[in-house]
């Protein structure tokens, strides 16, 4: 089989840990990189990803005359959380005839929130005969997909608790930032309330849960507080004293007609104990699913990007879910 | 969407259980069952499945009238564990224009060892433009698929430890003597030697690990060896005594150059204390996926095999694996 022949887009630290990777993998080609950083263009790929296979490659922010020189299979999409910030990359990416896999959070279940965006995204990704997804850890497997492959093996699911707990301490400084470790509690709320910190994600999971599962959610909510530190805490970045903000706590609820069907438990903090990734169908026959130790959130959504390529490449055009595709595992 | 219209294929104990739930699912229609059994044969199925939607609908050993007189789309496949068996019904099946979802445990990976075989259902599948597929709990879930799943979440992995522990007390009597429970040792082994008793699968398991992580194995075996209880043992069925055969040790590995890659573990006996699943990764970032209590097999192969028929109707012709259709999740 020949190699799949694939573009990085966006090289913040998830683009750049996938581009590594992607470029480690015999059944990939990393055929050049996109990035809008004016510190990283004409940078040499092979210096950037630590792999002398792409030396010789520059970064480049001209995504247009990129494609037409070299003709890409796919796009490792890693630039926004948002659907409203990428809605233009993407449908320009798939009207060149280019697949794309993105870490964009609400392109997990873009429907929910952007029904319009998702079905010009859709309309575009046809018409060029390619395939969009959005995939990752969270959201993308741990508090969904994974849940919902579980539900394979039940006769009837009457509810689904899933909870993650991420030790932040040996995470990246914008990680740590991002759920607000070091605030006050009251910079914390203001900070949420500005939309400048949280997690990205809870209701899409919720949702693709609902939509997997026939759940027919017509209320998903989400809660943002924040974490306490009660005692003093040290990351290799930052300190966080007693009474500050360790890290953030997101709960999610999706309900149907006033019954709880989905709920989500998300606690990310310096100093969390017992990491782990779990999910507890209420069910028949039950399921209790568990990842002792919880999953590496930076590592695994730059790994769940490298393998879903073969899916995306195999799947139908238009924008699908990872509902859509085949059963993803690791590729070489 | 229409409804999908299915034909029960094979009415022992699985086979019934996932008639029944396939009954309850408003996505599905039954049109039709078929066994050789003279008891069952003229049944009304409606009794049969505990569901008065399906009365007047008779049992019936001719499958070429059944398909000519109702057109299924699908048909849920348990009659045999051995491709050797079943290898006429599926082609026969095949080339009426009928999808196939099996639980024909050989056929969770075909080609291990069957590759003659399997290229002739491939064969006659993509001829009638119909898809194949085997499944299961295990094979076909919880030392397979869902491992294979959870390297989508790693860079790289060097090898997997499967275990699964069954409590065989409470399953019904045909398991607990598939397991060898009451027997003494020497019994046990000259019916492991007659291939009278064990369990299925477990190879073609390993073999499916070995496709998917692409570690090209070169060696797959298994042990088969008596679990003998230290105690008196009741179930509702039968008494195993101290010293007797409580259930069935299936050990199995699969190495790549010398190099073991895979392990699998799998005890299924009367008095078991903790059942359990899981799966452990040596992998970068490494996973530990359980699942607490374990999973009810003969209710998660039924819900399986039901889950599954969207995703075969999706799927491209021919004789796949788990590994190529969408990921299966509950349907209503």
């Amino acid at each position: 089989m020949s190699k799949a022949r694939v573009v990085s887009y966006g090289l913040g630290p998830i683009g750049r840990k996938a581009l590594e990777l992607a470029a480690q993998k015999e059944c990939l080609e990393i055929v050049g990189a996109i990035d809008i950083d004016p510190e990283l263009i004409d940078q040499d790929l092979g210096e950037l990803a630590r792999n002398s296979k792409l030396s010789g490659r520059k970064i480049t922010n001209d995504a247009a005359a990129l494609f037409a020189a070299t003709r890409p299979d796919i796009v490792i999409h890693c630039t926004s959380s948002f659907l409203p910030v990428v809605e233009e990359q993407l449908i320009s990416i798939a009207s060149s005839g280019v697949n794309i896999i993105s870490s964009t959070e609400e392109l997990l279940w873009p429907r929910l929130q952007h029904p319009e965006r998702a079905d010009r995204i859709d309309g575009a990704a046809r018409e060029a005969g390619v395939t969009v997804l959005g995939t990752g850890v969270n959201p993308g497997f741990v508090m969904d997909t994974l849940p919902a492959f579980a539900s394979a093996v039940c006769l009837d699911v009457q509810k689904i608790v899933c909870r993650r707990v991420v030790d932040a301490t040996s995470r990246r400084l914008p990680f740590q930032k991002k759920i607000g470790a070091g605030l006050s509690t009251t910079e914390f709320k203001q900070m949420v309330a500005a939309g400048k910190l949280g997690h990205i994600g809870l209701r899409e999971s919720i949702a693709l849960l609902g939509g997997a599962l026939g759940f027919e959610l017509d209320d998903i909510r989400q809660t943002i507080d924040p974490i306490v530190a009660d005692s003093d805490l040290q990351t290799p970045f930052l300190k966080v004293r007693a009474g500050q903000v360790a890290g953030i706590w997101n709960r999610g609820h999706g309900s149907a007609k006033g019954t709880l069907k989905v709920e989500m438990d998300l606690r990310m903090y310096v100093g969390a104990e017992d990491p782990l990734d779990e999910a507890i169908l209420d069910a028949n026959p039950p399921i209790h699913v568990r990842i002792l130790g919880g999953t590496h959130g930076d590592l695994a959504t730059a790994a769940m990007l490298v393998n879903g390529i073969p899916g995306v490449l195999q799947a139908r055009p238009g924008l699908l879910t990872m509902l859509d595709v085949p059963v993803p595992h690791l590729v070489r």
